[in-house]
């Protein structure tokens, strides 16, 4: 038996605290005690009756071969036509790649784009897959601390100091994970053209597309044909463990696209296509909208109770399902908090640690992804805690 | 608009000429010629009725969550007591990962022992997206010319000669494709010894376990808990489109491939992962191994027919669904051969260059993905084919 020799890659990709923290929850629970869940980043509503019964007609059709590579030419259209339906812009339907979700879809534009070593600019606080799909793939991240001054988003000024000869791409969230922020539209149009001046290209994440509240949705695709924009049918069209998203790229890399996608994914799952279509047919789009009304209740109640509570929200959360909450008035190390507020009152939440190393001490980030009851009694157990905390 | 800088790694991936041979021939077909397909890896059947039942039944509960990254433990427990039940063989269940196609378990296995520009030895010829996976993730591929004489194996002489510094791993496929030809126990007890004695790691590609015809099928890991068994619901159990695979890893990358795959993946298909349930169970079986009976069926007529034809076989297909016919009594230019057949004769067939460098030009594959019949046309087809071409 040999030694295990891990990759320094493989190594250095550090475990989410959030799996800590969930893993001890379940442990609780299995206990017997109650525990809320506001650390996992998965909407708490199974995918639309509509999708799943398509999902079923697909499989009474026994679909279930491959399909192209970068996806079903129905849905590439059917998303082109969506486009066209809610942001009012035409997408050519070559440039449109369905891809194994968006984690598959920025696989795709990384390869396209980064060669070993090279860097891409990212946020911090981000996603953190984003940033060690990254690294594993042997491209340098360039981490870019960002605060609730830029809505935590990157800004023109952030490439002109930042960029270096080996950067290629800068990439941003919007609506942004754990923030909640969204990208002005002026501010986007301005970094583009930054990333444009240094000859990169810019990678747009709108997986939390539709999931908006406080301002009008939108699209990066609308101000250029020049950006890598990410999608998913995971968060607003609710389907998660079907493992779908796509991708919209500036037309010079489609061939490189499809043929990377080739290689490494084969195809898209064929049941998830057919049932995305259902997904985005107009009627469809009740269901979605309902859901966001929800999700806007739950932020609207879930902001200015975590506010009374002691805890700062310094730029506004108009997106996504997240609140990223400073707690520095209640403690200086908020990993240990997020512990102890978790065996002390069953409520669980991940530290800002796993979403980057500025401040991360001193932010934890609170999902709702679940019903304002369980927010109300949430936020009664968080006060409990603090009252006996201190 | 910036102009289009590819990663060298992107613009260095060829695409497949079986793709140029499919769209001609879907260009024929669409004039209204009758097409033969010969050069498609992907079999003919649908997924077997018990296990779309057992996918509609789970979209019936509204299974549409996410899983774990290493996947369903019911689904891991099953392949456990699959490998017990079928090749007498405990395998622990935490080294069975399950993963979003064989692709994405290459993918984890190379991640996790390769860092940019180490090495991994693979056959040519030999799957050509296991080389652009290697080549795309920033590893060296060191191709190893094999031969009939080895069944277009690894042996342990090709490690001796072969290995460098730079080199972590080894890859073999059993059954091959294209070869179809199958690694014996003793020369692949042989092989790992090699691998481990320069501290590295064999990878061994089972994804056509189940499809063997003319030998006792088996598992590497009866041999050693140390190297890395691919395997996939796509070929044997026929779900293809449903993008399902698993792997057993030593169990010191057990803890390194669940953090990748929670970033490049997130995890495998849910629903994918309920049907494959059913794939499991005893009584499925029976559809699985009626299927290899047909695929025998197929192999029993194509063999001696190419061979009356005047392909060289050299190394005897035992399993998978593809013959690698040498033709250069036939023609010094196998690519050329083949789409001078498709346009004389309608019969589409993989040219042996997509799957590498070593005499190429000499050999194309058949895969007899196709019925009997089917099979019995292209045979008299290539015949008029020969007889006007010399």
């Amino acid at each position: 038996m040999t030694r295990a020799k891990l990759s320094q890659r493989a190594a250095q990709l550090k475990p989410f605290h959030v799996m800590a923290i969930l893993a001890r929850a379940k442990q609780l629970e299995a206990q017997g005690r109650s525990i809320i869940h506001l650390e996992v980043g998965e909407p708490d509503f199974t995918t639309a009756p509509s999708i799943i019964h398509a999902g079923m007609q697909a499989l009474r059709h026994a679909r279930t071969h491959y399909t192209a590579a970068t996806g079903l030419t129905e849905l590439r259209h059917a998303l082109a036509a969506y486009y066209q339906r809610k942001f009012g812009v035409y997408i050519d339907v070559g440039r449109i790649i369905i891809t194994p979700g968006a984690s598959g879809a920025l696989q795709l534009a990384l390869l396209s784009l980064l060669d070993s070593g090279e860097s891409v600019l990212l946020t911090d606080p981000g996603y953190p897959c984003n940033r060690n799909i990254a690294q594993i793939l042997a491209c340098r991240v360039i981490a870019v601390p960002v605060t609730g001054e830029t809505d935590y988003q990157l800004d023109a000024d952030h490439i002109e100091q930042y960029w270096q000869d080996s950067t290629r791409a800068a990439m941003v969230a919007s609506p942004s994970n754990p923030t909640g922020t969204i990208i002005q539209a002026a501010s986007l149009q301005a970094l583009n053209t930054a990333v444009e001046n240094k000859d990169g290209h810019l990678i747009v994440d709108e997986i939390y597309q539709g999931l908006v509240y406080a301002s009008e949705d939108t699209t990066a695709l609308t101000l250029t044909e020049n950006c890598f924009v990410i999608n998913s049918f995971s968060k607003y069209f609710g389907m998660t463990g079907w493992r779908l998203g796509w991708m919209v790229v500036p037309e010079d890399y489609v061939d490189v696209i499809d043929r990377i996608s080739q290689n490494l994914f084969l195809a898209p799952s064929t049941l998830a296509q057919y049932a995305a279509l259902e997904a985005l047919k107009p009627e469809t789009e009740t269901v979605f909208e309902q859901r966001r009304d929800v999700f806007r209740q739950r932020r609207d109640y879930l902001l200015p109770a975590l506010e009374s509570l002691g805890f700062g929200i310094t730029a506004k959360p108009q997106g996504a399902f997240y609140i990223y909450a400073c707690c520095d008035s209640l403690t200086d190390d908020s990993f240990q908090w997020t512990q102890d507020l978790l065996e002390a009152q069953g409520v669980a939440v991940t530290p800002g640690v796993d979403f980057g190393y500025f401040d991360a001490h001193r932010y934890c980030r609170f999902a709702y992804t679940r019903p304002v009851e369980e927010l109300e009694s949430a936020c009664k157990r968080i006060r409990n805690f603090l009252n006996s905390y201190y």
